[in-house]
């Protein structure tokens, strides 16, 4: 039946995460009626900032991952809920304050709100956003989660704080890059698919096989991410091209296609555009066109497609179940977005 | 003996928070250190950033209250060392995120760390210090002390984006201003004393009477502030006098000096500097001759006592003790350092 479903799924083009979506669709919508009431505030400004990117068709994967996790291992409470809206919380947090970072002019395909809002109000609402994901997490009154997640947020910033070397810095390594991605990225897809077992209460093995899922998928994630950003697919999907680029990120495309540069011509090119930031959109052009040259995307995703794999392992030691099925194929999904 | 004591502090000039800080010395020695370790990272501009506000000379007031409030309680164990760090870092994270916002010029006599490191590595180093600050609170095992914190870090980032409102708007009211003054500073005072007080276990009154000291301290605290950024006395503390009036803040002495405005010319002062934000030198200088002609200062101070009182009289409720007379003298040295 599973098999059935996924032709019936792939016939009817429907994403893998739409299916997951539809097996836990009660709470996903218990999930969103709760982030709705956390970002209320007599203060008028705190939910019209915030409903800016909440509202914006963010495809909720982080909470899902938690909902997923105590849903599979068969919790009966309410907490998870009051965990997901607490994780979309801290994922909006750190998107506002790194727009107010990155001047970023796209997100999710709206103007970031620190561009409509100004920079003051940006790092303010995250601020309150991030104070009430505590105060859910509190509710649920499980210390556990409350340590996995406050962990991981710490873990999320230290990350931020690294990828501030890794602008305009040739020098930044594959070791350091990859150290960024783990902390700013994949700590909280880890922590919101563990933190969903955790309630589940269904031993240390199903805890892990989670965590490890989501710590595997969120690195799959970022990698495809980085390399979509020097993709003309990017356009396609609502998103601006070459940001990265602009902000003179070291992301892998970028570090593959410095370290395989033909002559010193192409190296001059690079420190030129990365090192002192001096730019055209011309520049943007000759370095998608060396990304290509040297395969670093194609690099890029093969990477990511290890870390997909990994995340796909990681399910084997839980028992098997549609929502199982679901998650293996949305970490199939998150590399073949790309093509 | 108290009498004695105090009148031997009066005599050696010794402050009620140095006699309170003596009193506690082990603890307050104990929570520096682990103020020192909990900002600690691999990152190694967390440390440093983080250091340049840890280390410039604060008073530590706030943790200073959590730790007296365990301590009169006879608390034992060491979850109010954990907490003093959590309190901390909250008012640290505050204030680097305050520092992006306001672009004030000095903070604690030192040049603030967005001007040195820039506005990217203060949000996140206050968030990182934030997330450290829960980690704390959760090492501490006591749900209640976390939703004290939680709650009150909700209220603080409320009253910040209050305080956005506040700014080159002549039609502020008292009321506003109070309401901003209740969240962005007097709840961290309030939530600080009361989550010390809850370890210590010691009842709904003990717990309430430290509340409501640390509240009505709090508020006493700010409004003193605000009349000292229009005082000469505020530059011999190291600080900058003016900070408000550049950023065109609304705070008490202002509103009162713009309501008991004598003529039309005095209003369209206040319209162009406050609305327009168009200021010179010479207008501060304007700013504070017309603050001190409306008794605007004395008006501000009056009412700060009155706090100061309120937060004496909360401690009526607790047993007497060495540690809620030096207190109560805090409740006066707090109005008292601006004469």
């Amino acid at each position: 039946m599973l098999i059935d479903e996924r032709k019936q799924a792939a016939g009817t083009g429907i994403s893998p995460v739409e299916r997951l979506n539809a097996l836990i669709a009660t709470d996903m919508q218990a999930a969103d009626k709760l982030i709705l009431k956390g970002m209320g505030s007599t203060v008028k400004l705190i939910p019209a900032l915030a409903a800016h990117l909440i509202e914006s068709g963010g495809k909720r994967l982080r909470p899902m991952l938690t909902l997923a996790a105590a849903h599979a291992g068969g919790y009966g409470g309410d907490g998870h809920i009051k965990l997901a809206a607490a994780v979309e919380f801290i994922h909006t947090a750190t998107l506002l304050h790194d727009d107010v970072v990155d001047e970023s002019a796209l997100r999710r395909g709206k103007v970031s709100a620190n561009l409509v809002w100004g920079n003051k109000p940006s790092v303010l609402v995250g601020d309150f956003l991030f104070s009430r994901a505590f105060q859910l997490m509190v509710e649920t009154g499980n210390l556990t989660v409350l340590d996995i997640l406050s962990g991981a947020s710490a873990i999320i910033a230290e990350g931020e704080v690294m990828q501030l070397n890794s602008a305009r810095n040739l020098s930044v390594t594959e070791d350091h890059y990859m150290k960024v991605v783990a902390a700013k990225t994949a700590a909280l897809f880890a922590a919101a698919a563990e933190s969903g077992a955790v309630l589940a209460a269904r031993g240390d093995g199903f805890i892990q096989g989670f965590e490890a899922y989501g710590e595997n998928l969120g690195i799959a994630f970022q990698l495809v991410d980085d390399a979509l950003d020097y993709s003309g697919r990017q356009a396609l999907m609502g998103k601006s091209v070459g940001d990265d680029f602009r902000e003179a990120k070291m992301t892998l495309p970028i570090i593959l296609a410095h370290a395989r540069a033909k002559d010193e011509e192409v190296r001059a090119f690079w420190k030129r555009v990365i090192e002192t930031g001096n730019q055209t959109e011309a520049d943007l052009n000759r370095a998608i066109t060396l990304v290509e040259e040297t395969c670093a995307i194609q690099e890029t995703m093969r990477r990511a497609r290890a870390y997909a794999d990994e995340a796909k392992a990681a399910l084997a030691i839980l028992p098997d179940s549609e929502i199982k099925s679901a998650l293996s194929d949305i970490a199939d999904f998150c590399v073949e977005r790309a093509y």
